[in-house]
């Protein structure tokens, strides 16, 4: 393996992932003049349909996998669950970006929970499941109300099962299959806020502005740039965020999502409640509010240029379009000030993500009222 | 031919040319979930790498352009030197938009500012040079310095020649190989600005702000926005880009290139340069620094969409990157408030577009004193 530690402009990018967020980090790319090779199994893969080459192959097909990833000058990917075998095989043909520790770290909750903790960083009270026992006895030392999820695979509530009072245990286990799972205390949050943050090869951080998620049925719903929190707060969160891509030698923008607790008189604290090495939902805002958005951002950082700057030019408020969401679309672009993103899927299943708008808003006149 | 008038997300566009204009035009589909077919005979392409569809072809293959134009919803271009049996061929099988009218008036001087002419639209004084007599003549009654361009396949300085003198009149239509002509005359212009204005399906017309234009050897090398010009002059140059377009019954993007005079005591006054019938150079600005681009915005109206606000959220100077300037990326990459955009060409020839920057400033500090 002979390939660039910073890769120019007619330089080649894998992307593992053919959904929005390739297809987004690929535009992303083609700005820069960059372009992109979509690898992914999926017989829809709206990805494929702004990138210059395609590999329809498994996640476990090695020979496709070494072809990929000789073909390219750096691979990253659009979701947490790359398998280790398939990280590991790409990484004998070219760099992978964010780096397989990251990756390792970010796939499994409680070696997550568990490199937060030896950091400092603090999190919601969490214990380690791997049978009935470990189940009884964290119930009995965490409490309830609690939520048990499984160590990997889950995303958008999948994988989660909530313990509300002792009784519910066994059943929540079943509910979750009784797969490898944390058993994580429920966390009396005001807000759930997120930062966006990038590292580059060299250890230069960038972080965007915090902001406020609000998430319906486990799936994001709307994101408010920035969150209501004061400055001090801000700056404290976009600091844990730095903490966390340091700490893990990271390359790339990854997604630190936190709660905001405020109890009794004592001002308010952060505990982080998960990490995405990846782009994230929580910032597809800073496409049109910021000057560099984070997939370009992450393109940069992957290819070692220097970051952009992530100086938000507007408030914004981003809300998914969820399933048949999309129809609304022609309401969305008689918007004037509405920045419309849609993903190129065909079907417009039940849950499934299909574009996402963002409001924008001269600086502090961005609503927060819930609708 | 039944194809929609309006075109829905999932809808298919269908672009001749396959450069920069293509390449950023089929982004600007992808990200509101609309797929493209480039059409284009060169072996380099650029467009191709951001589209799901490609057909490399010629321009007079008369059945390639049938299946391409049955394969999408609308066909648009990226130059206006469509050849007319191409667009008529085109045309049978889908809307051509802008539409064939638009291209002819567009790609021949002499029409074009005849068009202009009978519509009020002051122009430089011009006349028809159809052989050596019509030359002579037309220099006699026009004077010099005066500029002797062919009527078709002229763009960035190609097939025009000075004509300083009567002397020089042979000279000069020797030099454009004695096509068929017009003389121009010299204009003691004291800016040269550019309105980039559209018009939807059903009348709807939103120009951007005017901007001024610096051209470095016949190629245009800067755009400052906004223009160094009064509200009363910029609304003047918005009004008469917005009566081109209505009165060619227009769908899409249009450039409107202008002289401003500045003569005697007398306010200034505007002359129509000339039009192009597609996204524009001096338009790239609004990628960066408004809510939507000429892009976006020529994908809504060829697709029957609302238009989107021209607004401009700040001030913004572009610059192309020239042949081998583009070995300076790094350094722009560098710069918080620059936004770099690459074509993704593999060869930097001399006088080939390779890409452009956009530095943005807050509203009223934008530089203008010429480097």
């Amino acid at each position: 393996m002979s390939k660039p530690a910073i890769i120019a402009p007619g330089g080649r990018i894998g992307i593992l992932g053919g959904g929005q967020l390739g297809r987004m980090l690929a535009m992303a790319a083609a700005e820069l003049g960059l372009n992109c090779h979509i690898y992914c199994p999926d017989a829809e893969a709206s990805a494929m349909d702004v990138a210059s080459h395609a590999t329809r192959a498994a996640y476990d097909d090695a020979d496709a996998l070494a072809r990929f990833a000789d073909s390219v000058d750096v691979v990253t990917y659009e979701f947490e669950n790359v398998p280790a075998e398939t990280a590991r095989i790409l990484a004998e043909h070219a760099p992978v970006r964010p780096g397989v520790v990251a990756l390792a770290t970010a796939q499994d909750r409680i070696v997550e929970k568990n490199f937060l903790s030896s950091h400092n960083i603090a999190t919601a009270p969490y214990a380690d499941v791997a049978d009935e026992a470990a189940l009884l006895k964290a119930v009995a030392e965490i409490g309830t109300p609690s939520i048990l999820k499984t160590r990997r695979f889950g995303y958008d509530g999948k994988g989660q099962a909530k313990i509300a009072s002792p009784a519910d245990a066994l059943a929540a286990y079943d509910a979750i299959g009784r797969a490898p799972a944390i058993l994580e205390g429920f966390v009396p949050f005001e807000l759930e806020i997120s930062v966006i943050v990038a590292r580059g090869i060299d250890g230069e951080i960038a972080a965007y502005d915090p902001v406020e998620n609000i998430h319906k049925d486990h799936i994001l719903d709307r994101s408010f740039a920035p969150a209501r929190i004061d400055k001090g707060l801000a700056d404290e969160a976009r600091a844990i965020a730095a903490h966390i891509v340091a700490d893990l030698d990271y390359v790339g923008v990854m997604g630190v999502e936190l709660f905001v607790l405020r109890e009794g008189t004592a001002g308010p604290r952060l505990l982080v409640n998960e990490i995405a090495p990846r782009v994230h939902n929580s910032g597809h805002w800073t496409q049109d509010a910021c000057h560099v958005s984070q997939f370009e951002q992450h393109i940069r950082a992957i290819c070692g240029w220097p970051l952009g700057s992530p100086e938000r030019h507007c408030d914004a408020v981003m809300e998914n379009l969820i399933g048949d969401d999309v129809d609304g679309w022609a309401a969305l672009a008689a918007e004037p000030a509405t920045a419309l993103h849609l993903y190129g899927k065909a079907e417009a299943r039940p849950g499934r993500k299909m574009g996402h708008f963002t409001r924008l808003y001269p600086f502090g006149s961005a609503p927060h009222t819930i609708r």
